[in-house]
């Protein structure tokens, strides 16, 4: 027996002392389709169904699809972690797509397995533009070292993050060890993607003005690296420009807790120029933080931060599922609304 | 019998008759201090202690405290909502209590009773700073047309914002028709306030710099109206300047919901010099926005909106009340921290 394989069986062994409908679970989704073990092994020796499909299971709202995927989760946590997140934002034209196919193939040719996610909550209305066409990245789409996985669709953002959170850890046991996450450039969704990721890379545009780019000043402050992107032919001169603007730019900010130093850098992903040394950034990141520890201390704050939020949404989730409740507190809120109620009688109301 | 009076006992009737626990609330209390209907009926008759008392039972987080609160507020909700209510910011050092101490007095001239209360979700570190000290006010504070009130000491945004919505009602249960709620400006109060008020004023100074006066962007969009103050003197002419400078750049946000056009003035609050302007300008939008029904329907957004907020702080406050949940989150919370339990599982065993 493998060692992998070992380690999956004592994974498998410990939720089920850990969760008693583990059985029943196991046998009832081995009659239809994929068993736990199924799943767990799958994903493991890094068959693309196995992992697809479990996905797709934490993307349900089904709740036997949230217990088998729960199930999942706690069988392949011991085999999570090891892998690099990053975060890729930027307006719509900075050209996120074609930088991270490239990106994605010098990665692969450096030896390495990429997962591309993508963080959408308008993809409600957008029907999950980002990554939604495969072919956008048709080459890295093809690879057999990368995993592209669109925005899953609709639903609240804190919902969004937490599939998109249990996504990467199941492409981390699928043998990922680089995951870029992807995020349009509007705001919310870059401080979900930066609490989730361990850097930060902004692409942004030589002489678009940061007005015109709609990137807002919060955003590059939680960039650990500015990329400019189409730094070629006519625009070369434009974009080192901007470099030097946006490096003295980046010294007005206060100095982050991860004593790394953010810096800006130029790039063509059309022309695969510069991409070599933003990976090379990465790494001192890497080794940087992994040195002063705070890589380490920085997942377990984001941890904590995304349990906090889960746990507050499971919460009041939970409240609603009793038999009325929703409905009562609809009627109630119609007589606060009309003034004819106080706040506080109409939250006693509900609540005892 | 008053036609006060009469209304008074009204709201007790009404109220017994919803409430069980009432009469023995009322004997309870009798006792000990003020009954229920000493509360009610000094409120309305405008007594200042009655009024004191009760706005410190709604700032008192003991659980027979909120009991009694609750009921005051259900008995006087019938007399609240006849005022207009202003809420005045801008960063220290513009000015505030001086402008406050004048445009106070302006309004008594005018005939109105006024109340100023404060939100400043920060002073738990600085002891309640702004109104803290009567003395910035000292005109003010002696008059019998106005009633001040510090901003409620600690406690998160949130339940400041809850024990504000409520003072605001006893106050105009008290007959204060104007009421105007002061903050600092730094961002988060600024949105509880704009929240809870009919009319937002961003008091400002010339020649200061937007980025050195700590204002957002996001707070001039809020406002119904920019006043700079310290337009005195050698200051005038950067006033006016800065007058136009504002009013362009007003001319960029996107237009109101009101129907209002937010407009921008000078005012010296130390050579009491455009104070009825300021006046003038609320009276317009109050007449403008009561016409196109837009102060109605945006109170009862309001009372949607702090109900929803304050109901949801309520839900978690009341799971963690069971006995021992408070210690399984923070123990489950430090293993999905360290890495040895998925969230999902976490908040599985929390909630079942």
């Amino acid at each position: 027996m493998k060692k992998s394989a070992l380690n999956v069986m004592k994974g498998v062994d410990s939720v089920k002392s850990l969760n008693p409908n583990l059985k029943e679970q196991f046998q009832k989704s081995k009659k239809r389709n994929f068993s736990l073990k199924d799943y767990v092994d799958g994903i493991r020796s890094g068959d693309r169904l196995a992992l697809s499909k479990a996905i797709t299971l934490v993307e349900s709202n089904k709740p036997e699809h949230q217990m088998l995927s729960q199930d999942i989760l706690e069988a392949i946590l011991p085999f999570t972690g090891n892998s690099i997140r990053i975060g890729i934002t930027g307006v719509p034209g900075v050209g996120k797509s074609t930088f991270i196919e490239c990106f994605g193939e010098y990665l692969i040719s450096q030896g390495k397995k990429i997962s591309v996610l993508a963080i959408d909550p308008t993809s409600q209305r957008t029907h999950g533009s980002i990554l939604g066409d495969k072919t956008r990245m048709e080459n890295l789409s093809k690879a057999e070292q990368a995993y592209i996985r669109p925005s899953p669709a609709g639903g609240s953002l804190g919902g969004v993050a937490r599939k998109t959170r249990e996504t990467i850890l199941l492409c981390e046991a699928a043998g990922y060890d680089t995951i870029i996450i992807e995020t349009v450039g509007v705001g919310q969704s870059e401080t979900a993607v930066h609490s989730m990721v361990d850097f930060f890379l902004l692409l942004m545009l030589a002489g678009a003005g940061d007005e015109l780019q709609g990137i807002k000043r919060g955003i590059m402050e939680m960039a650990d690296l500015i990329a400019i992107n189409k730094a070629d032919g006519e625009n070369l001169a434009k974009a080192t420009s901007a470099q030097a603007e946006y490096k003295s730019a980046l010294h007005l900010f206060p100095p982050t807790n991860s004593g790394w130093i953010p810096d800006v850098l130029t790039c063509s992903a059309i022309q695969e120029l510069g991409i070599a040394d933003i990976w090379k950034k990465i790494l001192e990141y890497s080794q940087i933080t992994s040195e002063n520890n705070f890589y380490k201390e920085n997942r377990k704050q984001q941890n904590r931060f995304w349990f906090r939020e889960f746990l507050a949404e499971a919460i009041q989730t939970k409240f609603y599922e009793t038999k009325g409740r929703k409905e009562l507190a609809l009627s109630l809120e119609k007589k606060v609304v009309e003034g004819s109620m106080s706040s506080i009688s109409a939250i006693h109301e509900l609540l005892k």
